[in-house]
């Protein structure tokens, strides 16, 4: 059972998390977040954004990860850190090495995450981080998961959390990402936590089956961010390890979720499209097709005019690489077939397209695979938000 | 010395054309124009989308170029006769027949171009289309060139035209697409021809070696058509054959001059975005980094906002397959550099975005090769254009 809930990461037993407000937003809301695992297991994995221009604490994470110890991950909202130089990269290390005498243990097993803005991270943004760092672990509690997601918002509207509770072991969540959501991720920073009993490969293996199907195939603007990570923290303290099937099943149900909150809270968005794609020869194919529809500006702007205009969806599958024929596929919009073997099929007048929830069926009539893409439309909410401020 | 005029494609001898109203737009503008190479050559050479769904004119037109003869090309606006079915196909072959039957010629060598609404194509646009056909045909004019020009609009604001006087020899062209201009060209329509002396190999490499650093590397929205075509008509009237070189320099000059109209009108656009990438170590990793960052919707919107987010550029350029260490690279605005080694260098408030023309430059520091790309911002007038009307 998955439900959103304002516990998020402290929801299984053994985390602490506490979200403060140090002044890197102008706003005043809270902007450090820290969740510490108290095990009694001290595991992690992580993925990260697929950009070669990695912030500094993607670089600095990749290398504490690699021992799959975790015991604490440190996240600021108002400045990504990336592009700031060696300077930048000390910062992160400073906070890291921070959270860990505070806590101590190790800063290797210190993962650090930031988002807001590309090059910003000079002095002032050092001093708050590592003050911001300091007093959420002075405030850590069983029951903050609420406050981290709060401080790790930056354009999102609402925080987003999520837990599922399998047969005695809970995994806990919680993420940001309201804009840039992208393949291979997007300035997306997702914690989830779980006090099952998983070793390190395990955890690692479940946590990229789980974002492969989930955080992979949001793609609500086609933009990669630099500083996109998901780590999983695992604590053991429920003592049950549990079914693998059942726990990868869950993992990836709460990564579901967490990414149609993710979707319906994307930057000015009006409609919440999922592109299903079947009959492509493998899931690749799939994938392909569905993310090149998911980028398309004139299929996108089409949906936010509720013009259910399927010429555009095969002017952008006709780009791809994928094994099919142009002229053998069907394209539906809201359950109703406009377009079929390469002519117009029902009259476009019958879909309605008023509602959010869109959904858009390719069939390329080439094989049994298939793969569902989110995406959102481009609106004049998501031009204004995008030029108006610096992000 | 290359000159935008109404003559267009009458400017060199050889030529006739005519742009008449069929009632194929609603607004009663022209659509459908006739342009006839009257010899003594009847040489052709043609470019076509890279879009595996090509609309009916383009597999028509396909198949009649491959010998390198061409007398006519019929185009019309307001329907792109894309996926129309096999009734649609014979509606292009319909089209080349009344043509070749009026003008006394076959109708394999009669191309045709369509652009305007994929799935459009029943029976009143076929019997429009013919209409035009012979209409266009009794109106054929040495000075036609204009009217062809403005009979092949869709959203332009203004007819597209470019001439070019060599050493004894001219070429004309004209050009629509204010939409979807893409790589691998983008529903752009466009005629050349020249009264130089070529033959169909000659034509058919000096236009693919024009296209290649002038159309494909237009790239607006990045959204291919199902229709683009650029067609090189060849009269020899003039009895002058031209120094390769310079002919080769010539037709690029003419094609750069349209590229740069047709961005000067793209939808919605308020700045004609330079992207100069060097220091690459190819010219296509150059072209793979100016396009990533073309394409990225977070980048387009800045520059709408006139904000110089050069953090955009590199999450852009990140994403890339080229060779260089984005750590190194260098980024300028308008001639401020912002962005030095991996660390802000000028602050963003030196930078000047008001005026329409935007110059970025992205030093690679990795090599000796380097590429121009040209793109638009993305904008309200974008968004409203492309969501308030089908096209």
């Amino acid at each position: 059972m998955t439900a959103t809930s304002a516990q998020g990461v402290t929801a299984p037993a053994g985390f602490e998390a506490a979200g403060v407000a140090v002044g890197l937003k102008s706003t005043g809301e809270p902007d450090v977040a820290v969740v510490v695992n108290r095990g009694p297991l001290a595991v992690g994995a992580a993925v990260f954004t697929s950009n070669r221009a990695k912030a500094n604490p993607i670089l600095w994470s990749q290398q504490a990860i690699a021992d799959g110890v975790v015991e604490a991950i440190v996240l600021n909202s108002g400045g990504a850190n990336c592009f700031t130089g060696s300077f930048g990269f000390q910062t992160t290390h400073q906070t890291a090495e921070k959270a860990a005498e505070l806590l101590g243990i190790s800063p290797g097993d210190v993962l650090v995450c930031s988002t807001g803005l590309i090059g910003t991270g000079d002095e002032t943004f050092r001093a708050k981080v590592l003050t911001g760092t300091e007093d959420a672990i002075s405030q850590l509690s069983a029951d903050g998961g609420e406050s981290a997601a709060r401080a790790i918002m930056t354009t999102d509207t609402v925080p987003k959390t999520s837990t599922h509770t399998g047969d005695g072991w809970t995994i806990g969540a919680m993420a940001k990402g309201a804009g840039m959501l992208a393949p291979g991720l997007a300035t997306m920073l997702v914690v989830l936590t779980t006090d099952a009993v998983l070793d390190a490969a395990e955890a690692d293996a479940h946590l990229r089956a789980a974002t492969r199907v989930s955080f992979d195939r949001l793609d609500s603007d086609g933009c990669m961010s630099t500083n996109d990570q998901v780590t999983l923290l695992v604590s053991g303290a429920s003592g049950i390890t549990p079914d693998p099937a059942a726990f990868g099943a869950a993992l990836t149900e709460v990564c579901l979720d967490l990414a149609a909150q993710l979707q319906r809270d994307a930057e000015g968005a009006s409609h919440d499209i999922t592109i299903r794609v079947v009959g492509a020869v493998s899931e690749a194919d799939a994938v392909e097709v569905g993310r090149s529809v998911a980028r398309n500006n004139l299929f996108k702007t089409a949906i936010f005019g509720n013009d259910p205009n399927w010429g555009r969806v095969l002017a952008a599958i006709g780009t791809t690489q994928a094994s099919f024929d142009p002229y053998a596929v069907d394209v539906s919009f809201n359950g109703v077939r406009l377009c079929s073997a390469g002519a117009p099929d029902r009259p476009r007048e019958e879909v309605d397209l008023t509602p959010r929830a869109t959904d858009v069926l390719i069939d390329l009539q080439a094989g049994d695979a298939s793969a569902t893409i989110l995406t959102n439309d481009l609106t004049h909410d998501y031009v204004h938000e995008n030029s108006a401020y610096s992000s």
